[in-house]
């Protein structure tokens, strides 16, 4: 049994690297939903979709969110009736909306949405949402406080960073699929995707339980860097860890989940700092982590899951 | 001031006719909202946006509802999440949808979104709906009671229909546009479009009060038959009329208004019935009533006003 934690476009890359060599049974991603808003009177959870696209082979690789072949006669019709139109909905895209809003409106859970949305789309593995609660991620920033997406969409995450929170984590249960993997005895394995480690990651981390559960753990954890050669492939990453002050480098990542982790696979443009990360107590993997294609993200998957599987082997030894 | 009562198609034909060639101050349009209903948690207003879309010019005009140049990608999308399919929603025509329902969740009423819209549509003329009050037309059949969509779209409108009744319209008050032109002194014609008498002008009536104030007004009022050499232009109006034993014929149309309305407007194919309808003390108007363009539609929206200022004419000699 492998734990997936993801949030976006990275997540979703290797978290379907995982399962095309994962039997369903053996993997649970677990994904944000610290990004999750109601738009428009829809429940709209852009990682999950993400996340579900990508495993269902729908997901538009350029845009790296949203459906492959997406129309936008829904958008133009709202521009022309003067609602907002910067966060952009796609006509296909729009029925994965309305459907969760209608379902959750009839009691049923996040994760029982999104275990149906999976299905449809022909899903064989578990995608879960990090909690059934609402988690807001806020951004402080120099222009004031701002929701998550109208720091990352609307302003184009231009504001300047000064702190990122979660509203109303404290009272955020894990989901139950999350929580049962978490006891799970046959859990074998942690990997955290190369997601935003401030925006995608630390939501999931920080519903109470979880650091504690992760420090405590006795099965190896993983983490894939979302940073390499100093930038993030895609988003914000680097510009938010900048503005915070934080080290901009594979080095910084690994600091930012010290405690948390026992390997980090790094490319292979930042090989010259695996002797530093390996000084603060991780194993290290050097390879290719920009995933261009099917063939980069099983690799890469494979890759987490050998550094995982080395890092057993070496604890039993 | 002209008020006029109208349903669908029919009606938003003869309210375009009307608008093309009265100023917006001079106009008001009263729609049917009993086929109104809550699908996959959206407010759909069909009729009102049928108005809406023919005032606006954006009709389809084959079909009849819904927007010209309309895609589906949204309903293709919905059919792969398993939900149902029946009520076509075009991509475009969703956001009227949805900005309606967020709205009416915002508290604005149906009037209030409906001149919104209207305004947005580029609709100089005011569409008002008959009530801000949920009104939902039910046909009693011999396969059992159907919510009204359920009968005309999901099953074609093929059960044999016994009754029909307007839920809640007991409760219902006149829209505030509705009540001001029946209480407006300048007020100087009713005209009730060729809708379907039984769906779509009947929940209008049904209001209390509006039948009453009908029946006692000072000013013409007149109507278009819906019903053409026997049969009905669209819908199953004739199929309706016949399965409750009514007269499926201009003369079975005068029967039904008769009290409310002076004067009916009735296609040349059914001249022959003009001498009976006389009988029963209307002023009768023979001409083409199958509005296949915008010169059909401008040419019987005067034919109506004529025939209700020859009745005004008539009533002040």
């Amino acid at each position: 049994m492998i734990l997936v934690l993801a949030g976006g476009v990275g997540g979703a890359k290797l978290a379907q690297g995982l399962a095309s060599q994962l039997p369903p049974e053996e993997l649970l991603i677990v994904v944000n939903t610290g990004d999750d808003f109601i738009h428009l009177g829809l429940h709209i959870s852009p990682d999950v979709d993400t996340v579900m696209y990508w495993l269902a082979g729908l997901n538009d690789r350029i845009r790296g969110w949203g459906l492959a072949g997406e129309t936008w006669n829904f958008m133009t019709a709202l521009g022309r009736l003067g609602d907002p139109t910067w966060f952009r909905l796609g006509d296909s895209d729009l029925a994965t909306h309305v459907v969760r809003t209608q379902r959750l409106a009839c009691s049923e859970t996040l994760s029982e949405v999104t275990r149906h949305l999976s299905r449809q789309l022909g899903i064989a593995h578990h995608v879960a949402p990090m909690s059934d609660d609402s988690v807001r991620t806020i951004i402080h920033t120099t222009d004031g406080t701002l929701a998550f997406q109208d720091y990352f969409v609307r302003l184009r995450c231009a504001p300047t960073v000064t702190a990122v929170s979660f509203d109303g984590i404290e009272k955020a249960a894990p989901s139950p699929a999350f929580i049962a993997a978490m006891a799970d005895p046959h859990l074998r394995t942690i990997v955290i995707c190369p997601s935003n480690p401030l925006l995608s990651i630390d939501p999931i981390l920080s519903i109470p339980g979880v650091l504690q559960w992760l420090r405590q753990r006795r099965v190896p954890a993983v983490a894939v860097s979302p940073i390499v050669g100093g930038q993030a492939i895609k988003g914000p990453a680097a510009k938010i860890l900048r503005e915070l002050g934080r080290d901009v480098s594979v080095l910084g990542i690994a600091e930012h989940y010290r405690g948390l982790i026992d390997g980090l696979v790094i490319d292979a443009i930042d090989e010259i700092t695996a002797p530093a990360i390996e000084g603060l107590g991780l194993s290290v993997t050097v390879t290719n982590t920009v995933m261009a294609n099917l063939d980069d993200q099983k690799a890469l998957a494979s890759v987490a899951l050998a550094l995982a599987a080395q890092i057993a082997d070496g604890a039993h030894a």
